[in-house]
């Protein structure tokens, strides 16, 4: 059995080890789903008292003791790839902190070319380390490629995460491009790689030994909304897998983060399978996925983060090496990878803030310019997907506000790469259909009805002005 | 030798090949580029006087004797992925034909699954043909695909086109999801198939012989824009080639299709490559290229069309054999696969109609309604290449029209996927930027200086009324 610590590594307190990172250091930490993500040491920077301008950047969604302690502490000048915290979603919209999300498929190699400067050092929680090697908590992410990227190493073994999670993890790593060979993945539940991300022993700055738990995640009971859109959302999976060929022996799912996506997940049973063998291949382990594992429903589960509830990672904890039969984490740029989305015909469902009525999705700007956590890899599955799904509800503020809209305000996901839309109201698949056509089949199947007459008056007004996608006016 | 003909094939008149397509059939058409389409059937459907309610898909662009011709006969209902004629551009304007453009990676896979409806027909031109196989002519676009998935089959042998373009022809035909292996192809020239399209014998339904030679493209000359472009291009990736690790070795290049393409390509010589091994790795072959190829700048080439002038098309046509040692035809998935463009790390160099403050960019709708041509492979490269750059003139229409703009009216590529714009008066380097930050460099270094102050003005509103992507008014 592997030790904490093995081999001769440099133990020291998160206050040494933080002043190690310089004043206007690139700062790369491990975390995705907000699990996994070190607390001891940007903790101590935040108490340092020193004038810190630093650029961080992560996998994905951090806690709290970084994009709200750190943040406090007026220590980041720059963040990427994505933020999930009031206080990071504030400082962006105010431009105080320079922020935007990127793809997260895509991240890893834009830390190794260096578009946010060279990584001086890498904080990343482990379970487990030794000289030249550490294995990762709850989360992958870009753990690796940020090691690799990174100058100096300093790593926070968590003693309160288990040992145990090792089992879970399957750390490939992609050669550097144009090195790069294919990926040897071509099933959801298969590994290619061994628990431990390896490094350069000369990196190795320091060991942190901590016990700080994850921020644990919190989801909010499903609305009635939420149960509309599972039903029709089944309604339509069930005949889909009926009539596509590429569905005929097995299906392979993904959900998007968040509380739409667990309800979403937890309702899978109203889907109609069939004997086919049914995976998932996403970002993330929410709570709704658990009791899938138990029951036999998933014969797999590939994922890079354990974003569960408290509840969810006690259950998960308790039995780690059992779930490991089936759940498996990776890199961030192997569960959301191009090709491999693609190869393994992963329907991808995802929710949006609104749509518009040729099928262009917002799903990160309110109004249009005010962030609110960011792409993440929502785009990485839209676009390789042979099935790709938009779900949300077709209002928001009790009824107020309408997301099927004439324009939206940001488009992060364009009509090439959306072809079903979801609501609480129907189902519109956008596949094979003209602009012209999506807007009918939007207005009619998946807008409230009561903002039905003014998109069709919207939509009469705007086919007289005329064009391919005809709006009323220019801009 | 191969022959024309081989084995026992239905040979038949155009207007009999014909007379197999239904009225209301979904008709799929080989070509791409505007070259090795059929001609003879769709031109004997077009005469046939019936009435005709056609869906017709291709590879990419085809030539006037569909696009032009057929439409003009009212046969066409719909058309996908792309068009490139005068007309096709009007009828989808006006609505009258229901048209879509579709990422052209994902097409092949698109017709497989049935989004346009069953293929009845596929009509493919070939330069020979036996009862399990042709050869196709001038390009592979999804010739294949679109085999794959019709109930009948008809080749028009073009006695016109070299029986040697069979010596660039590699036809990699991927397996359907979910049995997808990955792609073997590591390096842009290597070749992993052989120069023919297999098919079950019983689809075979028509032979046509025909000698109409493919419409030939004409570049327009380049203009002092396109030179102010080429040369700030050239400046720019010469000093990335030497600071950015990817690039150590080698480069892989990739150019939009048309003129500003045509012209860059002309001007590679002006980018300081050193011993760096040069490939292409795009959609087309088109003039500029020759000449590379010919002087040994190239080491390889890789495409699915020869999209070259008539010029260009006699110059490659009199040595195949020759450029056949450098110069190899793919399928359009594999031209412009996500799994390719990443691994072998594609430079990709696309031109727009317009670009945002925020690096959001419309290559498709001008005022955001009226479509040009569509998206084309222009996405596939952006989303997967590790340096995506957009080129474009600051103005248009004599200098009246500005073209770095407060908000494009549509959005083809969004922020997350454009690293570089290059436009005749600099270069804005995006990556790592935050969207202010980006409005900044893209008014400072790209905009026309005619509209800088106006742009600026435009800035400073927006960012008073706040958001991470300020903008003057919501919506």
């Amino acid at each position: 059995m592997t030790e904490r610590l093995e081999g001769d590594v440099p133990v020291q307190s998160a206050t040494t080890a933080a002043s190690l990172v310089r004043e206007t250091a690139t700062l790369a930490v491990s975390g995705f789903g907000r699990v996994g993500y070190p607390k001891a040491v940007p903790l101590a920077l935040a108490e340092s008292g020193r004038d810190l301008s630093l650029t961080v950047v992560s996998g994905g969604s951090v806690g709290e003791e970084i994009d709200t302690e750190l943040l406090a502490a007026d220590a980041i000048e720059r963040r990427f790839p994505y933020q999930a915290t009031p206080e990071a979603r504030e400082a962006a919209n105010r431009g105080t902190v320079a922020y935007q999300d990127r793809h997260i498929e895509a991240f890893g190699d834009e830390v190794r070319q260096g578009h946010y400067g060279a990584v001086d050092v890498a904080v990343v929680e482990a379970v487990a380390v030794g000289e030249d090697w550490l294995i990762p908590s709850t989360s992958l992410g870009h753990t690796p490629a940020c090691v690799e990227a990174a100058e100096r190493l300093v790593v926070e073994v968590n003693e309160v995460q288990p040992l145990a999670l090792q089992a879970l993890h399957d750390v490939y790593v992609p050669d550097p491009v144009p090195h790069r060979e294919p990926v040897p993945l071509t099933s959801p539940g298969e590994r290619i790689g061994g628990p431990r991300i390896e490094f350069d022993p000369a990196k190795l700055s320091a060991v942190v030994l901590t016990d700080r738990p994850d921020s644990p995640y919190s989801f909010r009971e499903p609305t009635r909304e939420d149960e509309a859109i599972a039903v029709n959302l089944a309604t339509f999976l069930s005949a889909e897998l009926e009539r596509n060929p590429t569905f005929a022996e097995s299906v392979r799912l993904q959900f998007g983060v968040g509380s739409l996506g667990n309800a979403l997940m937890g309702e899978l049973g109203r889907i109609e399978f069939g004997d086919r063998d049914v995976a998932y291949y996403g970002e993330v382990v929410q709570d709704g996925l658990l009791d899938l594992v138990d029951d036999g429903s998933l014969s797999a589960v590939s994922a890079t983060s354990l974003a569960l509830s408290e509840t969810g990672q006690r259950r998960l904890f308790e039995r780690v090496e059992r779930y490991a039969e089936r759940v498996v984490l990776r890199p961030a740029e192997i569960t959301n990878g191009a090709e491999l989305v693609n190869r393994l015909g992963v329907v991808a469902v995802n929710s949006a803030l609104e749509v518009d009525l040729y099928g262009h999705v917002n799903s990160t700007h309110v109004d249009g310019t005010h962030v609110m956590n960011g792409i993440g890899g929502s785009a990485d599955f839209f676009r390789n997907s042979p099935l790709s799904i938009v779900t949300l509800a077709s209002t928001a503020r009790d009824g107020a506000l309408n997301r099927i809209v004439p324009r939206v305000g940001h488009v992060d996901h364009t009509e090439h790469d959306v072809d079903v839309v979801v609501t609480d109201q129907g189902v519109a698949d956008l596949r094979g259909s003209a602009p012209r056509e999506r807007a009918t089949l939007l207005v009619e199947n998946c807008a409230h009805p009561s903002f039905q007459s003014s998109l069709e008056d919207y939509v009469d007004r705007a086919n007289t002005a005329g064009g391919h996608e005809p709006h009323e006016t220019d801009r």
